[in-house]
């Protein structure tokens, strides 16, 4: 049973100076990405598919999207038989659907290590950390405004994580550099810090355009492989806005992959309801992905569903709840039943802290994740307070508990050596198999153990300070991030990549909103 | 959308007292126990069940099962047809399978209020608290040995628990109470300080006598009905001694229920694989299943499966693993090919303190067990540190998230007002659903809620002191026992059973082992 790619990289050109930082560098273990060998599980019947795939396409010909600010958008609608009002586009029943079908079922990202190339679809599931948080959070320092020294310690924290095969995009915002200029500086984090897969920028289409022109110069030239997967919004209800449709255009003419993912805190950007969130989501992405391949046919593409359900109470939404599972198993379902890769699921939770509550929201929200058929799933460790915050400790934390979701994924093995007969003869009743042939040969391999959990003696963990989960999580960054090294990379083109990203901050004036 | 019983108690005879009693108490609200509209998953395939069934009848027929110090057991099994060899009861391939067959699908406890007595069996699931501690532990007092006055606030807990249909058993062990006499003090609480069904005494045939008594006492007769579900441990592998045995008898005798548990550490008391500790678990079961059919054809009983994996570093049992996961969902599907009710996972952790390890563990086993097909859950709430510990904070914290299992287990509803076309007609693209008539009318009942977890603003929450879950679950222990009122109980009923366990204690020295 191996269940990791051998994490040696290759040598590449370089001369002496990159033979000599990779016979230093440390081997570093990620496990290969998840091929499920279990079922899905599925909350709704063929009825109720049925129900919510005809009002989707009520919803796309009789109320129709939005797209916004974007004439050229509205151009390809109209040609391609769509009826628009104002900067209302009404789809005719099927052709979304129809259109959809150009986007492939599933696709490869390319990693700089190519042992680190991730295939997104089918029966897969790609593991990326947290998007997005303003603020950081760890034990000895609170919260506080993230920075880029923030985002680098987060890459390399996840370059070092054996259960995560991504190193994600925005994994904090670097709040201190400006908002114009920090696309290029989070870019270069992810393309040397880490050879693990990446995000583009989304915020402008500029600067998808400069996430492709890096990727151009790392990659030594794209010849059409996708090496990026970026996360495109939908301004739900039903809209589209032309700063995201720009970005997924670039990304699409570039034949990088894009997410295009509903946005949705229940009760507000969508009904109230299980059915008629799940109608919402699937008439926001068939109008998405046709986009897409009106842009360009075949461009990658995943069906994104980010929701979560309201407290009404305050306002806040919340996470880990049963209302959230079951829209995330059905858009599942509507994902396969579409053909589409499925985005969804995260290490979710409301919490302020890494305590109990962010562990029951998250782990009720990964095991859906997997069960539920995600084959991407951004946000799978790191996120704290509902996204606001990323976690330092948290995310050693959730990356150890993504190893629960590829042992379980395995399934069960009938070898003949798994069904133990030979173990349960030698035995017998009121024996004791510590001992016998069949454990000690397949105890190292048998169960799943947490490299971070306290299974110490009572005495001995009072002892050492009766320590919780969030102290041996402090420790374990710690650890991990004195163990770092950085992954070799061509100094021609490390030097390249800094000379892309100093001529383009030189080129404008800081812009801090 | 109801899904609670009404929390009224009927009227019974009692004279004045009785009704002054009534109405000063307070109406406590608890849930209907879960009938599942979702449905199982299934992580085994029809050719690995088939092989597990078959290995299964090998090990009774070929490796046996042993009956230690029992020879009216070893009688009846040589009657009904089985080779026996000294303590060694061997079962022809099918003979168990058949015996089984007289054990009823599905069964009623009945409890002194009929409006929480539960089903057992089906698509239902009832939910537990934890079994067994010797210690308890706090977040004031830390961890010590329970005693009685723990036992009895545990009990409360229970009671006060919306969404715990069952007040259980040895909810903690009274180590304050000599260990000969400590089951008629714990059967007191369960029938004096709650009204919802619970178990018996198992520890020795003697105290599962008495716990039928006090049961004619409390119910005013039996008259067939099931009053009790009592665990059943067998001694893995494949040894059934004459404590349990004898207990197993008085029950069978008495139409009272049994959960017939193997109890497994996997590499220790099974063979360290998925596969083959299903073999052993669904030999174990059929054997004690069978014999409890050989005792009385159509006893109630319950298939259980207690089994976790092991740290092989340290010798520790682990939980909320996904070879526990595999075990528990494989399990399922043997019961339910069975036709027996199936008795599962639980708020299992190794954790020493209810801390985020914990959660990530109980949420783990939680969620599986939900969707294993579990019909009764032991340990549904309060275990802490392998079992060793009933938690107070964790008792409450994990009560709070059974409602999800509440929730989730509902499924979708698919009705016109769930389908929300209304609402995205009246919206439309760029709008807002919180004002819209759709969510005013559904917004109270669609989104489960927490009545624990903290889902303030972040500047409420740090000024009220940054409050982490184990904090607020402290507060919520002492509310709901500042709150707790005794429900009412016939006053010469209540005078009988002191009387029963006064003139009990009173005819034996205590024991302390």
């Amino acid at each position: 049973m191996t269940d990791t790619a051998t994490p040696r990289r290759r040598t590449r050109g370089g001369g002496g100076a990159a033979r000599r930082a990779e016979r230093t560098a440390v081997s570093v273990e990620t496990a290969k990405y998840i091929e499920r060998n279990i079922p899905n599980f599925e909350v709704l019947n063929e009825e109720a598919l049925q129900i919510i795939e005809t009002n989707a396409e009520t919803v796309l010909a009789e109320i129709g999207v939005n797209f916004v600010d974007s004439p050229e958008a509205l151009e390809r609608w109209r040609k391609a038989g769509a009826e628009i009002d104002g900067e209302r586009v009404r789809i005719p029943r099927g052709l979304a659907r129809e259109l959809c079908k150009t986007a492939p079922s599933t696709f490869t990202q390319t990693a700089r290590n190519p042992e680190r190339s991730v295939e997104i679809g089918g029966k897969n599931l790609v593991l990326a950390p947290v998007y997005g948080p303003p603020f950081v959070r760890d034990a000895e320092g609170g919260r506080r405004y993230a920075t880029m020294d923030d985002f680098d310690k987060f890459v390399k924290l996840g370059y070092m994580s054996k259960w995560l095969h991504h190193s994600g995009g925005t994994v904090c915002e670097p709040t201190d550099v400006p908002v114009n200029k920090r696309h290029l500086d989070m870019l270069y984090s992810h393309m040397s810090l880490s050879d693990k897969p990446f995000m583009g920028a989304v915020t402008e289409p500029s600067r998808a355009q400069d996430s492709v022109d890096m990727c151009e110069i790392l990659f030594d030239g794209l010849d059409g492989r996708t090496v990026m997967t970026s996360l495109i919004n939908i301004n739900s209800p039903m809209t589209f806005d032309s700063i995201m449709m720009g970005a997924l255009e670039v990304y699409a003419r570039a034949n990088q992959a894009c997410i295009i993912s509903p946005f949705i805190v229940g009760g507000a950007m969508a009904p109230v309801s299980v059915a008629g969130t799940l109608t919402q989501v699937l008439a926001e992405v068939l109008a998405g992905v046709a986009y897409s391949q009106l842009v360009r046919k075949g461009a990658p593409v995943i069906m994104g569903a980010f929701v979560t359900s309201i407290d009404m109470n305050s306002g806040a939404p919340t996470f880990g709840t049963p209302e959230a599972s079951h829209i995330t198993y059905g858009a599942g379902q509507l994902a396969r039943r579409l053909g589409l890769p499925y985005r969804s699921a995260g290490s979710f939770c409301g919490s302020k802290l890494p305590d109990a509550q962010a562990a029951y929201e998250t782990a009720n929200s990964l095991n859906m994740g997997l069960l539920s058929g995600v084959n991407f799933m951004l946000h799978s460790c790191g996120w704290l307070e509902g996204g606001l915050v990323a976690s330092f400790e948290k995310f050693v934390m959730d990356a150890d508990q993504l190893g629960t979701l590829h042992h379980f994924a395995k399934g069960v093995s009938m070898d003949e050596n798994a069904q133990a007969m030979g173990a349960l003869r030698e035995v017998g009743p009121g024996g004791h198999f510590l001992g016998c042939e069949h454990t000690q040969e397949n105890f190292k391999t048998a169960f799943w153990r947490s490299d971070l959990f306290d299974y110490k003696p009572f005495e001995t963990w009072a002892d050492e300070g009766e320590r919780d989960t969030v102290s041996l999580a402090s420790a374990r960054v710690e650890k991990m991030l004195g163990d770092y090294q950085q992954p070799h990379l061509d100094p021609a083109i490390d030097a390249a990549l800094r000379d892309y990203v100093r001529t383009k901050k030189e080129s404008m004036p800081d812009a801090f909103s």
